[in-house]
């Protein structure tokens, strides 16, 4: 098809589908003439799971590019595509002067790793992203819902397995890897929105004040926030 | 103390914290002559909380405004507080026209809430929020990915434990909402990086080439990627 064809189908302006496959989001199209370039069913489904990505995992572009450039680059091997993947999920801080928060905060990281048995470099970036949450609780004068920690590692671990069982289940490579990269975005997106709906619900059973399930809609209250 | 003075404790320039203030961020200090204001620790305090949910927390500005302007609401209920708090985690689309993959996501969400009996109003955020992430899974393919969500709400719910627990612990009105804040906020960040450490490990499990626990420093890969 041609590129205004694949704009109509996906709902991507043409400078935009343009711009990815200058930035290496998208294949290039196959030239028909030197002006012109025929698209597939690979260019329309890639539209869709960037903006997938961008639309719904909250993800950045740089971000998007990071990892579909890696999944299509064939010298890359599957496992490390997969360390790529799963490095969304991780925010870069900038350095900063370790302070005794943040140090005490690494070694407890160490500490919940070794003890979980969690087989993970000392380079794995998750580590120090989590000593930051750590340290940032210890400043703000919370460093007791760090006695939490052990419900999300248990959390996290559980997780971990469903999204690999799916990843695993691909067909080959690249199917592989687009599960992956969706169970980790769209993932993410999905347990926000869970957690979301678990408070709510907690929250009422606490305060006795929610209604019970089936109840008919509640006013709309301020913000938009529900009946917590 | 003297607005330089707070700056300097918090490493908050000044023109930034009188955008707080006037933004609702931040109570005003008591003024001591017409152009001098004087804080105090709970300045202080609230710099440090406003750059943990920026830095950490990953949230807007506008988003962190609404949840401080409710704190600081005396008139506002406590679980009107809280609903806002748990607001954060819900990200707003903007409206589409419902198409059949939306529709079937939405009776989805429905049955979820029904059959795991939560108590969550019909016009609670995070079931649109949550009808679009499987409506999007649906639309690239990865229906089948929406297997995991009894594993991803199971985990939802012992989160949602963990922090409202924490959060009724605190001795009054305003700690407790601080404390759901904080969960709010920071427990995600937490939650991603373990998901990140969790991933790697499973990966490492999978596909028996990662190392085993309390290994030396693996060589930095590229993109920064752990060895998964």
């Amino acid at each position: 098809m041609r590129i205004g064809e694949l704009s109509r189908r996906t709902g991507v302006p043409v400078p935009t589908i343009k711009y990815y496959v200058r930035e290496g989001l998208v294949p290039a199209g196959r030239l028909t003439s030197p002006n012109q370039a025929d698209y597939g069913e690979v260019h329309e489904q890639r539209l869709r799971l960037i903006r997938a990505l961008l639309d719904v995992g909250g993800l950045k572009v740089a971000a998007v590019a990071d990892v579909l450039v890696a999944v299509d680059d064939p010298g890359l091997p599957e496992h490390k595509v997969l360390g790529v993947a799963t490095d969304l999920l991780v925010s870069r801080y900038p350095e900063e002067e370790p302070d005794v928060a943040l140090e005490a905060a690494r070694a407890r990281v160490d500490e919940l790793i070794e003890r979980r048995g969690w087989r993970v470099g000392a380079a794995c970036p998750g580590r120090e992203s989590l000593a930051v949450a750590l340290a940032s609780l210890e400043r703000v004068g919370h460093a007791d819902f760090g006695g939490a920690l052990d419900t999300y590692a248990d959390a996290a671990e559980s997780l971990a397995v469903a999204d690999l069982d799916y990843a695993v289940g691909g067909g080959d490579r690249d199917e592989r890897v687009e599960r992956a990269i969706v169970g980790t975005a769209l993932g993410g997106a999905m347990l926000a929105s869970l957690r979301h709906l678990a408070h709510v619900d907690r929250s009422a059973r606490l305060h006795g004040h929610g209604q019970a399930p089936h109840a008919s809609a509640d006013t709309a209250p301020r913000n938009g926030a529900g009946p917590l």
